[in-house]
């Protein structure tokens, strides 16, 4: 199957990076790519399957031809550009929150709603044309790393048991906020060990040696931070349920990449552990450590450029009863993927490869 | 108020040293504390008020004289010495695991149940005389970590609303592993910003820039290491509810020194935000950092070396209903604690006070 010729915007961020190597790793070939990114980083290059890519600026000519545009870029960037690549005949696959929210733009994990990127042509935001009319467009969002691991994980459960609840505390990796976290975590690491401070930047708070709430903007009223009224909202449209319960603490953790998330889940339906491990084991993008002798489970560096889901520390949740039959309606698990592929490019390029096929 | 003659065991370790810098701060005088440890360390000295102590050999002619013994040794030491330390008269404190769960060893953590210390010499392990009779001792055990901050923080909430169900995810320092495990966090640190590899020895898996299920032993029936074990049964003996459903996941992360616990709770009673914050500001031992509008909230950098628990992202549980006043039965919280000196030495030096002003 062919995607066409496709558009990474933003090619020289990380998930852009990162959606270069997921095609490289298919086979798709650099003359079916165009790399795109801001006028700062207009006419460097990137590497690509053995050779590179000239870096173009972001323009409506650069869209002319491409199938699908995947962005890699920011919200603002994403409501700019989305419409122009729109008006040019592609498909966008948007990584930013920009249309996340847009009622009438689909919210995509392949795993767990991939039937509505089939309808979508049907779908999309409103792109104004040259004559001011406007014309329903192809726009797809991905959804927020943090809701697309705990997602992933949890959809072979709720298709076998239901899902009322689910209680979530991350580990989340300071990659998420870009290169820059990557480099203020490494300098803070070797000024510490050098018996000196961290002084922090890009975070508010030390990053080395410490934890911390997540970084994004709180909200005053609620106390959530953005990250988890994110997780809360993505989750109620990803499985189009506004009733499902979600209680999310998002935290930083010292980590380079790969989130790592702690669930605690209600079902519909009480499940036995023999059921809970069947219906994880057969969960597309999920790969198992569960070994309890070994004490082995899920790390961030164990998902680090991986594309599976990790799940582990399987276990009935000891504050919930279970039945006579060992049957519960509560359980635990350990996850960690990594979110730059799966949170992000991977599961764009996934939707792009499910909307070339459909 | 005097302590007396203070005994500790294990005084060059981790928590024996932290006990020290507590009695230091309180005026204790150089000449009331007996500094005892193994062999190995016996002849050294460590520095106490600008001078030094010295160190000698464990033995039952140590105890003499002393009214109250801070073990801050492993179980295997408590279980050897704790018989000798009360036969010659002395009240022991134990911080280790060894006598927990032991039905006529209170289990305490001042501010929750202190009232337990004022009847201690009815309780207490039994220890046999040189005669061979046994007779009634007094020994009162110190908490684990998690546990003494997860009930501090929790108490006053309890007193004020009952608390029916704690779900906690834990990012624990790796110093509870002791002073070896802090070289290899540092250690692997170096390693891998030089562009080397981590080198596990303490722990099984990496934790410099990893985070990993606790290294505790695993109970293969349940599926709970033995951390989380610990925290559910230290919890219903502290708080004598056999009924308080527990849910926990204990996790270590790459942190130096203070755990830290993201914690959904829920009351039996509702109860308003404004209600749930003046119950924390009157806890006793709490520190309230909670600024929405400065994302500034506990880290265990902000909560290591000092006595207080840190409580903050104070917020209703988004995943349970509110009534009609905004009243709910779910609330989160995000707390860190120093785990050497509130989760360790300092509770066990406040058992100490309580026993000598009772």
């Amino acid at each position: 199957m062919s995607l066409g010729v496709v558009a990474i915007v933003g090619v020289t961020g990380a998930v852009g990076r990162e959606a270069l190597k997921i095609l490289e790793s298919r086979g798709h070939p650099a003359s079916r790519i165009v790399a795109l990114a801001s006028a700062r980083s207009a006419g460097t290059t990137v590497p690509y399957a053995g050779g590179s890519l000239a870096v173009r600026e972001i323009s409506a000519e650069a869209f002319a031809g491409v199938s699908a545009a995947i962005f890699c870029a920011d919200a603002d960037t994403a409501r700019k550009w989305t419409p122009v690549a729109v008006e040019a005949g592609s498909l966008v696959v948007d990584n930013s929150s920009a249309f996340r929210m847009s009622p009438d733009v689909p919210l995509v994990i392949p795993e767990v709603n991939g039937e509505l990127v089939r309808g979508v042509p049907s779908a999309g935001v409103s792109a104004k044309t040259a004559n001011g009319s406007a014309r329903r467009a192809k726009v797809i969002a991905n959804p927020n790393c943090t809701t697309i691991i705990l997602l992933t994980a949890l959809n072979p459960l709720r298709r076998s048991f239901g899902v009322e609840r689910i209680v979530v505390s991350t580990y989340q990796a300071v990659s998420g906020a870009g290169a820059a976290a990557i480099d203020e975590l490494n300098e803070q690491a070797r000024a510490v060990l050098a018996g000196g401070e961290a002084r922090p930047s890009v975070f508010k708070e030390p990053c080395a040696f410490n934890v911390f709430s997540h970084d994004s903007a709180m909200d005053a009223e609620s106390g959530l931070n953005g990250e988890e009224l994110k997780v809360i909202a993505e989750t109620r449209k990803i499985w189009g349920d506004e009733s499902v319960a979600v209680s999310p603490t998002c935290v930083r953790v010292p980590v380079v990449r790969a989130h790592t998330e702690s669930i605690t889940v209600t079902f519909s339906r009480p499940a036995s552990e023999t059921e809970v491990r069947a219906a994880l084991e057969s969960g597309a993008g999920l790969r198992i450590i569960d070994d309890r002798s070994a004490n082995s489970f899920p790390t961030p560096l164990k998902a680090s450029g991986g594309d599976d889901i990790l799940v582990g520390r399987i276990r009935r949740d000891p504050s919930v009863p279970a039945d006579a039959d060992g049957r519960s309606r509560g359980w635990c698990l350990l996850v960690s993927g990594d979110q730059l592929r799966k949170g992000a490019a991977l599961n764009a390029v996934q939707i792009a490869e499910l909307a070339a096929a459909g």
